[in-house]
């Protein structure tokens, strides 16, 4: 069985009964469902749900159908960058098929998405048709309002559908590996300290390659946030290695640390492994990993 | 559906044929055979396997009868202490069931093995039930040699069975929690720093509680050898901690370590939350704990 997880962004994080029939419709398909994060302040909820990939676009659909109906970005007011009321759709390979497969998943569910809703569709990142949106940001440059009044120029034609925007706004559809979400709180109110500190560490500047960083003050706290985009790649372990030594140059500590969303369980475990200078190969020696190989009675054994 | 898992040491680590017939034995009962580890020097050999327990039981009992027939503590030599054919049985609780019924089921078992295969049995640990015999290394104490002449005394009167010894040796059955057996290498061939080390952190030197350690030499190299007897009491964290600051008191580096057999994937778990700064309630964030929790078909998602 072949499982896809999918992430969908809508623009509604303050009306309950909006959000309510979005997870009613996204539930209706056969699906497991992971998460339901909204943020009021950002006005989003991020629906996160995994299943076979029919399924999954399926109820997918059914999603972006209500967010069309229930949400309009004329009256839309929040502080995160978007074009859509569905504004941004990931798939993600969870097991049993490639991000190739998964990128040739995301086309075919954006050209279902434009004819039967009539909405403009952007690829992006491994399903991206364009070298320049391949990046996330470059597709939502300047949000609806400037996307409204840049439709019709040859560099913004959409992928899919056609070059007219409504209310329901646009939808960037792509394809990428799982993503972690990770922030660490410093010892300082400092922010210029965060921001300094994730300068050093991520990839456009020069750090660790998979990384993105930002400096934030969050509730009065300096804040490193952090998008590890292929943890295979680069690892927690050499994360926090480079966060606490740049921590230590500027004479901060890592006070505590916060998952946002979802974490694949293989990057915990590879983190524990390399922190206890385990070799990875020891993973292998993890009792429910032996059980789960010998018996398959999995929801018994693996949930304590 | 109830799960214990079952950890018997064989005296037999050389003989391919006879550890072939032990495991051909147990894997006769409807069990999930985890792990076979052979040691030549210590002509041992250790068989994890674990199941429902009626079916536990039942595998044991027939391993215990090939041992018996096979292995004869006359001609035996190793140097690992023990007293007999089947020299150990602990029952380690898994999954709906407590350490308490662990040990009424290692006391049942004991009498059927004392009953059937006419073998004097020692209860240990959580399952003994006479307070010097809690420590399995007093149950063991001199070996079958010392326990040959000493068995008609009134101290050394089994539990179950008569007080009279076999060429199949006597067996000491018990009860314990999930134990790991971790081994640090040091940068040193010294083994007396391993020595101060293990004696620093253990249990027994007033060190970290639930925590036996012994320095050995090891290929040339200094070696902290340890079991940890309650990883939620005393967490691999904790551990690491202390032996790096212990290493570090004595100029030395934790080289590497390793894991001997199995550990409990939630050790991993909890070690990567606590030394990552997150707090452990991040544990439900775990994508294959959600998956696991909204889909039925575990195979499919935990282990890739």
């Amino acid at each position: 069985m072949s499982l896809v997880e999918c992430v969908p962004n809508f623009s509604e994080g303050r009306r309950a009964e909006v959000i309510a029939a979005l997870v009613e419709a996204i539930t209706s398909a056969p699906i497991a469902l992971l998460d339901v994060s909204s943020d009021p302040d950002h006005n989003r909820t991020v629906i996160t749900f995994a299943g076979e990939p029919e399924s999954v676009t399926d109820a997918m659909l059914r999603g972006a159908r209500v967010a069309v109906e229930r949400i309009d970005l004329e009256a839309h007011r929040g502080v995160h960058p978007r074009i859509g009321a569905v504004d941004v759709i990931p798939f993600v390979p969870l097991r049993d098929l490639s991000l190739h497969d998964c990128a040739q998943l995301a086309r075919g569910f954006g050209q279902r998405l434009a004819d039967e809703l009539d909405i403009p569709v952007y690829l992006y990142e491994a399903a991206a048709l364009r070298p320049q949106r391949v990046n996330l940001a470059d597709v939502r440059r300047g949000g609806y309002e400037l996307l409204k009044s840049e439709i019709g120029t040859p560099e913004r034609q959409p992928d899919f559908g056609v070059a007219r925007i409504t209310s329901a706004g646009a939808t960037a559809v792509g394809a990428r590996d799982p993503l972690i979400a990770f922030n660490a709180y410093l010892s300082s109110t400092d922010v210029t300290i965060a921001q300094a500190i994730a300068l050093a560490i991520r990839s456009s500047g020069g750090g660790l390659p998979y990384l993105q960083a930002l400096g934030l003050l969050v509730d009065g706290r300096a804040q490193v946030s952090m998008n590890v985009i292929d943890y295979r790649k680069t690892s927690l372990a050499m994360i926090m290695a480079r966060l606490r030594e740049e921590a230590a140059r500027h004479d901060v500590r890592i006070t505590e640390t916060e998952l946002v969303g979802l974490i694949p369980q293989a990057a915990l475990i590879g983190y524990a492994l390399a922190s206890l200078q385990l070799p990875q190969r020891t993973h292998d020696q993890v009792l429910e990993r032996r059980l789960g190989a010998a018996i398959g009675d999995y929801r018994e054994v693996m949930f304590e």
